[in-house]
């Protein structure tokens, strides 16, 4: 194994099929103190880490989700066709009930099952066709991202101070991310960018994952907390936004991480240009916001902070995990296919399916 | 002494000047976790309180810096008035330069160094009227919010849910709080008032203090995470914004604890009414908002929770502890005066002068 510590993220992969046919992916949990990764030999085990957020980011967890229907395919003891099948569809459905909001679980995890049934009648060719869509996909991933990058770079003007949310980085992904990968492809481009960047609470993606790869990877990042947003806005300490997104629907309204909502407000009033980015895989263009599941996650997520308690016994919680930002809010959005402008709700379905 | 466990906040002190001559104070580090007094018979002390955090909150600083003062008056080895004056006004400098952006800090030492000097000659007498003013000052405190909070009272409606930020209860004040003040006086009325609290990062007031004081008092609480102000505001889950203050300019620029300019503009956006409430101590007739500092605090605040590290080492940290809402975004101001209807900057001298 090669020393992760000397790594970084401009080649590490974030979920990756290996060559004993299991899915190792880097434990998101345990950073920034400790940087592993750990294996996957069932789908169950692949189901509890996206649900448990050892991976996140809707990218990377319909790639995992994705691998995790491939497993199941592997290590099902049938030997035709349609027992094979059943365990795969088995798979697939435990993995759709693990998060309901990134449209990007299920695109993944319908693209195999399509796959695994549509590879003829031979087991063993099944599996292998399996093995290699959830390799393309991955592969796909990173290159999606590299485009988008370089559709986004444009955007971002040298010496510019980006604030993102959450971690929409190359942890987010398999690899180079998507709002970071646009902060990437524009350093590559020799602009200088530096990086503004809200702790995001509960999770803490944006202290534990975002300053952990920014820093690994020689950008000038510095870390606020999150009420500290409006507050660097109305200073001019930003002059763009730049978040990823878990699902953008047909009417362009942005899923992303809670947080993301309030930022585009702050931003759309100190005129601060509002940039999500996200792969085809995030838009969903057979639906309209309101149908779109907001997942709530777990009391334990706001009354502890890794593991310490932090509010007194017998308060309420309410903890959704994602909000909605309404297309007026939006400049732009940077996705693989192109730049998307406002009106993003009239130009989007135009560009994606293209 | 009495039993804290069985105490609620409508009767428990912050700060008190004790009979043996000391400055007791709950240590707001230690909640919500340990409930504990520290007496402190030194200025240097107090002043350690409030750069720490031991106490905090615009009134309960105002109160226990005027009784550091006294301590300093108290423990000069002063025979005659003017070397007596002398400590009192090392004190003094060494008590306003723990935080700069609570006006009230500056309001308190100010009035103690003036009954000081205007006690006449004999240090005995000038012990015991320092002794006085102090006593007086957090009685005055406690009726000062008790006022203030009957004038807010019939802002809210029975069935409301508040949202606030920070700790403006009991906890930031010598009892009652400001804008939990509001609050427990419309409960008085026999109106049905939910609380929503933000945990308030970095030092986690409304989880740790806010929570802990409602929870106690039996008000139906219930803690977010500061990422989720903005879908809870535009969910349509809360009707009102009460929040404290820790300066009111004559411009009707308020100052509070880092978040509240968020929560305001989210407010504003969602049509839900913002109040500040404050006491006239917090009011800064002499300023306008381009004239007041603005803490910023330690690296260690956001980078640790509780002592844990969140965040990798390396990353850069911006941490102010305050921001300022515009006039333009507040409904009213509650004062121990009477509301203060908008514009705000017009009405404000008016009833504070009166």
């Amino acid at each position: 194994m090669r020393s992760l510590l000397k790594e970084n993220f401009f080649t590490l992969r974030t979920v990756m099929w290996d060559e004993e046919g299991e899915v190792r992916m880097i434990d998101q949990t345990a950073l920034p103190t400790r940087f592993v990764y750990r294996s996957f030999d069932s789908w169950e085990g692949v189901a509890d880490a996206i649900r448990t957020m050892v991976v996140r980011g809707a990218p990377a967890i319909g790639v995992a989700a994705a691998m995790g229907v491939a497993l199941a395919a592997h290590s099902s003891k049938a030997r035709s066709k349609e027992p094979l099948l059943r365990d795969v569809q088995r798979a697939a459905a435990g993995l759709r009930k693990t998060r309901p909001t990134a449209v990007n679980l299920f695109w993944g995890i319908d693209r195999v099952v399509r796959t695994a049934e549509s590879a003829g009648d031979d087991v063993v060719a099944i599996r292998e066709a399996v093995t290699r869509e959830v390799v393309k996909m991955a592969d796909e991933d990173v290159e999606a991202n590299r485009r988008l990058g370089r559709f986004g770079a444009p955007l971002l003007d040298d010496g510019d101070v980006v604030m993102t949310q959450c971690n929409a980085g190359a942890l987010a992904t398999v690899g180079y991310g998507t709002a970071l990968g646009v902060v990437r492809a524009a350093r590559e481009m020799g602009k200088c960018i530096k990086v503004v960047v809200p702790e995001t609470r509960p999770a803490l993606q944006g202290a534990r994952l975002t300053a952990f790869e920014l820093s690994r990877d020689g950008f000038d990042c510095t870390l606020i907390s999150d009420t500290a947003v409006g507050f660097v806005m109305s200073s001019g300490r930003v002059n763009k936004v730049v978040v990823g997104a878990d699902r953008i629907t047909k009417d362009g309204n942005v899923f992303n991480k809670i947080g993301t909502y309030q930022m585009a407000v702050l931003a759309h009033r100190h005129g601060v240009p509002f940039y999500p980015a996200a792969p085809r895989s995030t838009f969903d263009l057979s639906r309209t916001y309101d149908q779109v599941e907001i997942e709530e996650r777990s009391f334990d997520e706001v009354v502890k902070v890794r593991g310490r308690r932090i509010a007194p016994a017998g308060v309420g919680v309410f903890n959704p995990a994602f909000d909605r930002t309404p297309p007026e809010l939006v400049s732009a959005i940077v996705s693989d296919k192109g730049v998307i402008k406002s009106p993003v709700a009239k130009n989007l379905a135009l560009i994606i399916r293209s």
